[in-house]
């Protein structure tokens, strides 16, 4: 009886593996050598995507898998082609994201060999996945096939666990590599399973996450430090898709309550957005008055470090214990300052501090004008913010921020929205106002590079039916322009905002604005690009729009069907004064008014 | 006194070591971190391209580097950008490039501690680079600079050891990294090295290369063989640039006339254009007859492995010795039937095996009809190609092998020719006839890939006032589509080549090709892309060309200023079948005259 050939029955093994294990989709470039890869997939019942640039394509299961939270697989043939999937393995390292990382390649025999399209893929991407395995050569041998099974599923569940991250499969196939039926293989591939009675996945995986218990000295002495504090604050830096399922706000706005915390809630942090993030202590106005806002005595750090620079170093400044809430125990505090690392998930250690502070009876909490202070504080600032986004002032003195607040203010409930790196997301940390809408904000904010946004909001995009919003500047833009294929080959729907300033805007923010040359050449780097040409090559609607006018050209795009690009043009070094003026004028206020209030 | 931090002068310090050294360009992407480097740099003599995207700029650099044999330099700031470097740094390994990469980085106590835009950059390329060496924190300490200058100057003397590849120094830096002045650090940066009396670079390095000697064992054992021979043959693969430059044609064709012995020149080799490869014994459309070619006895192969499948296929089946010449002793013939390796540079063995076959008296050499079978294969094969190039023919059935001859039948002397990977190549293979004219023709054949192939083009072209022209594929086109910024940025002047199949024509060849599905959603992948409107985005003038007018639109882009893009169409089924159809018509053209001539 004939079969088809091994390397065939290799790819399907491995994709019932990990189809059964709960894999939902694949996101694949094409190539010869992964060909037994590409047709199991597309066999299969998972979602496929198809793209063409590899590095576009790793970001775009990255988007995907950071908005799910769940592991999407990428898959590539062999070459340079997994070499481009290496950025986004990076970003998904530092920022937690589970993806499986799936890479054909030669047979072993003709690596070093001066084999045409073989390069060294053994642990390509180094240190920054959490696993590496080399599959061995697809044979029908009972053995091989059960390690096939088994680390199929190792992989998949490697990507969700503490911390998530990329995992990476190397996998070598030989000729033929087309579905080609042979006589010469045993199908001893499906039986070996069947065999042992299994429904499931081969290796069923239950991985347990770091807790501690309420009973454990950390969470009493954490929960000693909130009842005893004078000056509580809650920072919640950037979440990890998992952190995000796991950790309930509300169960962050109890305990802050309780003791009287304010919550610093940075954009990406699933906290300055949802229920409970207007009528509860969520801070967002801080990046404005970190520098004059009182100093907390006790700090609770969840998620990565925050995006606020002024924020970061008042806290560094702080005469305050510390404590960071992490999982994976990696001390992510990068001015050394923090004194407690409690190294288990945000959630048990709040849910067990919860409890303890029921007993503890009414004196817990803060000093009566603490909470007060950081209240009138951000009453202040968004005025502040509100006045400069007066049309008339808008008309005077344009700047970022104002399109990044409205488009906050005027999302979708609910909505995706997706923030470049760069100045977007400062600006989205400084004027997106805490709103009670189940906005999902996501960033790259693991390695920060501008690279591979656009393939990151396409494939958060992709996810859900939710409306997607994709905020970016134009060298984010150009960078993965490239990306913008999937808007018509994965069909996802989305408003692009550009914020246009013909350049790197960021280094005017900088020191090296005060030298020319070689500051215009080899900084700010204006590239003249006309980007409705680069939507006319993508077929996306396009839309140049003046500060004044966005809200109403954002409600449109929102309301209307297909991508539409609204291309907002700024001075970079024009936005950088009026930003100046914006953070020294507000300063100013939100210092008088606490002053004020003492 | 006041002087530059430190930060600056150690970048100072580095670059001017460089400068010293003989390096003569940087390709710069704009970044924060990167600054003193940036500085020093644009300070420099030195030639400074600037590049937004770190994919294009690493290609960019490889492209130029690949063009002069010279290293060309890199630097990007810290996180994903490094990793975008990561493709080119594959290709310069494997195809022996010279490639000094520079990343900043942020200190070394920021690292793996949540700091912003911080990765692990220690050894990011793993094995892909001939040295890694990680600078330390800059200072003004004499060792520590000397020990910067020594690094400096020996980084740039690795990329063109034996082999040439590339080298990359991982440069951290703390702020200021902008070039104030302070009154802080000493200026023993210069007076280092001057008190030393020097002039030129710290380290002065002069790399010797392996050699044989003529009185050697292997090279007589060599010259023996060749002399004893029946039917000699020399196999000229692609060559990496400093062998190119290292190997004289006229030497190898003089051993090769001595025994009689035909020379297969891949495009790739610098054998199959320019003086001597008409009225020698060069051999260019072997890919059409390897199949049905006299079997040699002796085979002396130089370069990498050759591009035609058909050639390498019949080596492997060819019962001979077969001798490969390579100074890194690489062993790079993937078919495992070479039977001699001689680790030294080819110029050394045939200037060798020259010497000696003078002594050999006059019976040294193949049998009489063993040259003159392969003229009359090539006489045969290059007729058929005329025929299926006339214009009748072409209009009735037009395919990509057409304009490839026609590429470089007219293509000024000199000229550069970059040829993309996939069917470019192949057809640049099959339809390219030698040509005595200076044409040096580049491809990334060393890791094959697709992607970086416009950057390298116009790197190449960047280097020389020759006319570039550049032959691509739609898909790798595509892949870089943001190196065409380049154009602009660093005025390259080209005709761009593009055979536009919309998808993967090369998935054509291969037998996934019958199974549909997956094969057009998955493999040939139809992107329908409008390349006149990525023309439009860059500024390029687009023309649309018949096939069979190509050869006159060819003729006046090469004699207009500015870059063109020349889009020809193809229906890449119907090429397949027409290639297929002329293979079979020449190779039994070929075949029944051998037949008639023995």
């Amino acid at each position: 009886m004939s079969a088809p050939n091994r390397a065939t029955l290799w790819g399907r093994t491995l994709v019932d593996e990990l189809e059964k294990g709960g894999l939902e989709a694949v996101c694949i470039s094409p190539g010869s050598r992964s060909t037994p890869l590409t047709v199991a997939f597309a066999e299969s019942d998972l979602e496929v995507f198809s793209q063409l640039d590899e590095r576009s394509a790793a970001y775009f299961a990255l988007g995907r898998a950071r908005r799910t939270g769940e592991p999407t697989a990428l898959v590539c043939t062999s070459g340079t082609a997994a070499a481009n999937f290496h950025p986004a393995v990076i970003e998904a390292n530092q920022a937690r994201v589970p993806l499986l990382v799936l890479t054909a390649d030669r047979p072993h025999e003709l690596r070093d060999s001066g084999a045409n399209q073989t390069i060294d893929q053994v642990k390509l991407y180094g240190d920054a996945v959490r696993w590496y395995a080399e599959l061995p050569d697809p044979e029908a041998d009972e053995r091989k096939v059960r390690s096939l099974r088994t680390t199929a599923a190792r992989a998949l569940a490697e990507t969700v666990g503490t911390p998530a991250g990329p995992v990476h499969l190397n996998c070598p196939f030989r000729k033929p590599l087309e579905p080609t039926e042979t006589g010469a293989v045993p199908d001893s591939f499906a039986a070996t399973p069947a065999g042992r009675g299994r429904t499931g996945a081969f290796v069923e995986t239950d991985r347990g996450r770091p807790t501690l218990e309420d009973s454990s000295d950390a969470v009493a002495d954490l929960a000693d430090a909130l009842a005893a504090a004078d000056r509580p604050l809650f920072v919640a830096g950037p979440a990890d898709p998992v952190e995000r399922r796991d950790l309930e706000p509300a169960t962050v706005f109890a305990v802050a309550e309780r003791v009287g915390a304010p919550v610093v809630a940075d954009p990406l942090s699933g906290l300055r957005f949802g229920e409970g993030a207007t009528d509860g202590p969520v801070l967002g106005g801080y990046d404005a008055y970190a520098d004059v806002a009182p100093e907390p005595d006790v700090v609770v750090r969840l998620g990565a470090s925050p995006t606020s620079k002024p924020l970061r170093t008042a806290l560094a400044a702080a005469d305050a214990d510390q404590y960071l809430l992490d999982p994976a125990g990696a001390w992510r505090e990068a001015t050394f300052t923090a004194t407690d690392l409690l190294a288990a998930t945000p959630s048990s250690v709040l849910v067990g501090v919860r409890e303890r502070l029921r007993s503890a009876g009414d004196d817990a909490g803060a000093d009566d004008e603490w909470l007060e202070r950081f209240e009138r504080a951000e009453r202040v600032r968004w005025r502040c913010r509100d006045e400069a986004l007066e049309p008339s002032a808008l008309a005077d003195a344009p700047f970022e921020g104002a399109v990044l607040a409205t488009v906050f203010e005027d999302a979708p409930d609910p909505a995706t929205v997706v923030v470049a790196n760069s100045m977007p997301i400062r600006d989205a940390d400084r004027f997106a106002r805490p709103r009670d809408a189940e906005l999902t904000v996501l960033g790259n904010r693991g390695a920060s590079g501008i690279d591979g946004t656009t393939s990151t909001a396409l494939g958060a995009g992709s996810a859900t039916d939710d409306p997607l919003v994709f905020v970016t500047g134009d060298l984010s833009l150009y960078h993965d322009s490239n990306g913008l294929l999937a808007v018509q080959r994965c069909g996802v729907d989305a408003t692009i905002v550009l914020l246009d300033n013909d350049g790197g805007g960021i280094f005017h923010e900088l020191p090296i604005a005060d030298f020319e040359p070689p500051f215009t050449d080899q900084f700010e780097t204006p590239h003249g690009l006309e980007f409705e040409r680069l939507a006319a090559l993508y077929d996306l609607e396009f839309e140049r729009v003046d500060p004044v006018d966005f809200a109403a050209a954002y409600r449109r795009s929102i309301e209307s069907a297909g991508t539409q690009v609204l291309a907002v043009r700024f001075d970079a070094e024009a936005s950088h004064r009026r930003r100046g003026v914006l953070a020294e004028r507000t300063e100013t206020a939100v210092a008088d008014a606490l002053e004020r209030g003492r």
